[in-house]
Formats: structure tokens, C-alpha cells, sequence
């Protein structure tokens, strides 16, 4: 007896949106593994958390019995931006589709049970498809319902161009389903009227169409943009165990939650007590720990988690970096400035003899790392949190 | 040394326009044969005069020493309707493209001549181009581009549906003018949007984009709307001498002139020098003849020009029909109506006796042929010439 209670729970957590529920319940009530499917660009292989959202929900059906299907999207892939304007969008190789596919499982292994996962190329029925079946495909939509897809409608009002290949790449994607045979599509929430195409297409080739299963993009550890490596924002699942928990010890407690819902294995219930525990007085910072731990651990070990909290509590034993740290600036007028004077200009000394006595005395950290070395100069541009004794902190800019 | 004035004045004759005017006359001027496309649908090989406005074309080329390439699409016909929607247009088979294809030679090669003329089929390039392909080829127009066309343009202002693959087969069109290197390609008027985007790619894939002639649509045998099958207002090629004699014998003064310029290989001095004469005083009958002869002539022979003359001049020994008969129509409560009947209801004879006398005397003519049996009747929805006598004649159409 299947536990439908359960599994709707878990496949519904952090979710933005389910169509359709009652469809979906009728096939977890069917005891049948359903097909989950979720499409990955071949040409980001290096991952970062934003990615893992998906891959997480994922894990869950496979938790669940599904059968997961991990689609490596190389046919678009092998085309590149085929109107030649976007020179950083060159057409892949065959070579190197091959090579980030295994970049690809080396990453999504630390996820997902190997065992479990069938890894996808949709290379294999589009070659096959050939431009008749194209052409066939492209039968099945209309121009005035892609006109509707928002970003189509705004770029098609603004005057701005839309090449007719954009028109296509929904329906690729759709006929992808059908392909896969998809009983189920996940895809993030600027994906859902792709997802939904690819239900069309289901009807139209006489499949039952996919339950669609949309998932929030996830804030960057500025807990505002979507999570990007151009704008640094991110946490990289290959970075070091030191970063990983860095980061996660570096975001706000409201993020942390949201960081819980999306990216913990944690179940509802510890989080709720977690919850629960704060307000009776346990500091964040605890939590906090746990979820850095949980996440250093997936990406690399239960040792390295180890490692990272006691070096991490190291490097802050001198007291915990305050939550009203002021932020200053400093200006350099273009060249290195050196510890001392920075101390000075911060405030954290009275003087520059006062800076000279606290690093010879090894009172003063630079980033939680004893400074020993008067000498040490920090460059315009960089950012430092400065520390003198235990209770004196300043993030200091120097412009 | 090219007769670049003899050349340009064949090659507008009964032209819509010519694009563009200057490129073609450079093209000419440098004694290099012009490659010139123009495409057919793979399936309608019954062709009617209409049909051959574009074959008389070609056949200007061919006389003007140029290389004449007839397409047949044979592409888009192997896919059908990929909507469908549409019943009447299943796709064909490979052996059915073969076999059309036959049937289209046999009967343009009563016009070009086969040892000029490359037959070509797109699947050629197509079924080698390959979904990828396809793709890259619908990278190279904008929507907004595409709706610009006046009948897309129609269908989306008023809310009815266009499919997307509507959008590639211009696209198609053109990618044939690359893959065929076009230097001119000839089209109906209603075609000028799908052979400017033959430019277009042919510019992207480096080469210089093709002219572009449009050639008007025939009027049918009346005169007012474009010839087609479904009017029943064409002369088929295929049809007996006695057919097209007499069909053009059957069109107003007015059309037989478009006729001539757009039909007849008679060269323009020869055609005005009959406006001449006619404006003198020779009857227009005489110059319908030429056309009529010239025509069955071009699609049987000689013999049967003349044998169809002789027949015909035959058949109205008793008297010419007059230019301002009177149409009439006559009720048949939706059976079929005796002759007889007809006869008196048209005002033709007084009384159905009169009627009964004139058909026993040999004195009434249905279609020019003599009635001998009073039981002929006329279906409703027939339509007929009746003649009594010299000159007693009705159009009727039993309704």
C-alpha cells in the first residue's frame, strides 16, 4: 500500500506550483513507478546550489520508488545560437557533450543514487526525428498561443526581435516528454509554459500528458537575486569544504530557512522543532551549523563537515562575530594600505602605535586569521572584517 | 555579345514585377547562363492553363539559352498536413512522388524542352538537413517578420489560428533557392513574400541573392476569378482537342487578349499588329481562332489544331453564336427537366407542341449538337446552350 499522504508531501515540498495534483495522486495510488523528468542544460556542467533545487526534488521521488530520468539536453546543445549573434553560445562538440555529461553525473551522484537514475540525451530521437518530423512537431502549436508565453508577449510588444527557432525549442523540450514518456516534469518557475507545451504534445501523440511540477529559483546568499555565478552570489557544489560552510554560516537566519525548505534532506518536522527551539531561546547560529554540516557533507564527507565546523570554531574562538558589525570604508588614495593604518582609520585603534602594539601582541585577526605581520597591506577594492581583541569588529572596505 | 533589350522584353512580357531590374540586366550582360528556379506543388500534376503561366516563363529562359530548373516539392508533400486538420492532403508516398512527378513531365515537357530542363526535388537537401538544420534555418527570421506577410498578418489580426510550421515552409522556399543556387526565381504574385525570403537566406549563406519575377494569376473563363479546378473555370492540358478549342472559342474579347500575352508564344508585334486589324475592322473571332489552334496545337499537335478547327466551324455552320444571348434560368422542383419543357419555359418555342415540332425537325441544338431525342432532360445544376432554329438562342441554367 502505497503511503499517498506522504509521497505528496515530500514531492510537494518547497514547490511553487503542482498541476495536476488530483492526476498525480491517482497515479502514486496506482503502486506504478512513475517517469520523472527533469532537463538540464548541457552547457553549465560546473553546478551550484540554484541548480541542486531540482535535482534535490529529484532524490525525492527516487526516495519514493520513481523512476528518474536526468535529461542532458545536447541537441540544442550541438546547435549553439544558431542566429551567430551569441559568440559565448558556440555549438558543443559531440567530444564535449560526452565529457560535461560526465562532469554532470560526477556532481549529481553526490545526489542522486546512480543505481536509480537513468541519464538521458535527446540527441538520440531527434536525430532521428529529421526536419519533416520538425516540421510534424511544429504543426502541433499555434504562433498566437507561443505569442502568449510572457517573455515572447513582452519582447513581441516591445518591438524586440524573436527569432521563429525560439518557437521551436518549447516544442523540442515537449516533444522530449513524449520521448521520455514523462509521467511526471519538473522544471523551474520560469519553465512552466514549457512544461506545459510538453503536456500538449503528450495529448497529441495519444500519451496521457505529464503532471508538471514547478520549483522556485533559489536566492543567492544575498537572499534577494536568484542565485547566479555572475553575480558571485552562489555556493558551487565542487567548492571546498571550508567555502561551502562559510558561505552557509554567511547568510541571514530568514535565508537560512528558506535554504532548509529547498535544500535540506531534513525532514519537516525536525525543521518545524528546529524552528520551535529558536524561540525558546537557541541561538540561530546552531542551526545554522547543521545546515552548513549537511551540505559539506553531500558535496564531500561526513570528515570534511567535521573538519570544516572545528576550523571554522577555530578561526572564530576569539567570539563570534557580532550581528552589528559596522561596515566602513576607508579611502586609500589607489595604492595598498597597510594593516596598521586601516586599523586606524576603522577606529579599531586610537593610533597607528596602539595597531603596531595589538599585532605584535597577536590581538588583531583579518578574516578570523591571526594577523602576526605589520607588514600585511590590503589593495583597493578589497573587503576585510578586521578583528582587534574579542569584542572589537569592523567590516572594513578600503576604496 | 547578349541582346540584353530582347532578353529584358521576353523576359517582362506579362509580368507583375521584377525585382531586382538592375541586378538581372547584370546578371545577363556577363554571358554566364542564369540558373532560374521555380517550384511545384507535388501534388496537383493535372495541370491547367493556369498552371503553365509560370512553364511559359521558364520556357522565355530556356529560348534566352538560360538553365531552367523545375522544382518539385517533393519535401513538404511527403509530410501532408502535418495538422491534420486537412483530409484531402494526406502524405504522399515516395511512389506516389515518382509517379507525379511523371505525369508532371509529360506534360511540361510539352512546353520545355527536356534536354534543357533539371527536374529537381527538395527532399534532397531536406531529408540531409536533419532536425538541427532545421532549426538553424528558422534562426534566420523574426516572428515579427514573418507576420508581416499579408495573409498571416489577416489570420493573426482576426484571431484565427496559425500553425508554427506555416512559418518554415518559406523558410523552405528559400533554403531551395540556396541549396539550388538561384539566380532568378519565378513565382504567382501571391508568392513575392516567400521568394524575398529566398534572398534573404541566400545573403546569409553567402551567395548573391536571387531576382525575383512575379508572374500574375490567370483568370479563368470568366474572366474575373483566378483559374482552378474547383471553379470549373479552367482549360485543363490534358483535355481533348475539341475541349480547349472550344473553351477558348467561349472567353470574352477582353480576356482572349490577357490570354495572348500571358499564353500565346506569338511574339508582341505579331499580337499588336492583330489589335490593329481588328480596330480595322477584322472580326475578333478570327484572332480567338489563332489562340484557340495555337493552344491545342501546343498540347496535341498540328493535325488536331486543325481537325478542331474544322469541327467546330462544323458544329456552328448553322450560325454563329450571338455576343448578347440571354441567360435565363429555369425552376425544375429538383428533378430532371425534358427538353421540351425547358424549351418553352426559356421562351424558346410558345408551347411544349412547338417544342415536340422543333426537336422532330432537326432544328434544335443543345451545346452546338443536334437534339434528336425528345426525351433528353437537364439535371439540375446543368447548364446549356439551346438553339432553335438560326436564330433563337438561350443560355439556361436548370435550378
Amino acid at each position: 500500500m502505497v503511503d499517498v499522504e506522504r509521497s505528496l508531501q515530500l514531492i510537494k515540498r518547497g514547490c511553487d506550483e503542482l498541476l495536476i495534483e488530483a492526476d498525480l495522486v491517482e497515479r502514486i495510488k496506482s503502486g506504478k513507478p512513475l517517469r520523472v523528468k527533469a532537463g538540464f542544460d548541457p552547457t553549465a556542467p560546473d553546478l551550484h546550489l540554484g541548480h541542486t533545487v531540482l535535482i534535490n526534488k529529484l532524490r525525492h521521488f527516487q526516495e519514493l520508488g520513481h523512476h528518474v530520468m536526468f535529461l542532458i539536453g545536447d541537441f540544442t546543445g550541438l546547435i549553439g545560437d544558431p542566429t551567430g549573434k551569441n559568440v559565448t553560445r558556440p555549438p558543443l562538440s559531440r567530444e564535449q557533450v560526452v565529457e560535461n555529461a560526465k562532469t554532470y553525473k560526477e556532481q549529481v551522484f553526490k545526489i542522486l543514487d546512480p543505481e536509480k537514475t537513468e541519464i538521458c540525451f535527446n540527441s538520440a530521437w531527434f536525430d532521428a526525428l529529421g526536419a519533416a518530423g520538425m516540421i510534424r512537431l511544429a504543426a502541433q502549436h499555434t504562433v498566437a498561443r507561443m505569442l502568449e508565453r510572457d517573455d515572447f508577449s513582452k519582447r513581441y510588444a516591445g518591438g524586440l526581435p524573436i527569432a521563429i527557432h525560439e518557437f521551436l525549442y518549447p516544442l523540442c523540450q515537449g516533444y522530449d516528454s513524449v520521448a521520455m514518456r514523462a509521467d511526471v516534469e519538473l522544471g523551474g518557475t520560469d519553465q512552466k509554459f514549457n512544461l506545459l507545451v510538453g503536456r500538449e504534445l503528450q495529448k497529441h501523440y495519444g500519451q496521457q500528458p505529464q503532471c508538471v511540477l514547478t520549483m522556485p529559483l533559489l536566492e543567492g546568499l544575498d537572499g534577494i537575486n536568484k542565485m547566479s555565478k555572475s553575480l558571485g552570489n552562489y555556493i558551487g557544489i565542487s567548492e571546498s569544504p571550508r567555502e561551502i560552510f562559510g558561505k552557509v554560516m554567511s547568510i541571514s537566519d530568514n535565508l537560512m530557512w528558506r535554504y532548509y525548505d529547498l535544500l535540506s534532506f531534513r525532514d519537516l518536522a525536525e525543521i518545524a522543532r528546529f524552528k520551535q527551539e529558536i524561540c525558546e531561546g537557541r541561538n540561530p547560529r546552531d542551526i545554522k551549523v547543521l545546515l552548513a554540516q549537511e551540505l559539506v557533507e553531500r558535496f564531500h564527507s561526513r570528515s570534511a563537515a567535521e573538519d570544516a565546523l572545528t576550523e571554522f570554531e577555530a578561526r572564530f574562538r576569539q567570539g563570534v562575530l557580532p550581528d552589528d558589525m559596522p561596515e566602513l570604508t576607508v579611502a586609500s588614495e589607489g595604492v595598498a594600505m597597510s594593516v596598521v593604518n586601516v586599523l586606524k582609520l576603522a577606529g579599531l585603534t586610537v593610533s597607528t602605535s596602539e595597531a603596531l602594539r595589538m599585532v605584535a601582541q597577536g590581538a588583531v585577526r583579518a578574516n578570523g586569521e591571526r594577523v602576526s605581520d605589520k607588514g600585511v597591506a590590503f589593495a583597493p577594492g578589497e573587503s576585510v572584517v578586521l578583528q582587534v581583541g574579542k569584542r572589537k569588529f569592523a567590516k572594513v572596505q578600503v576604496v
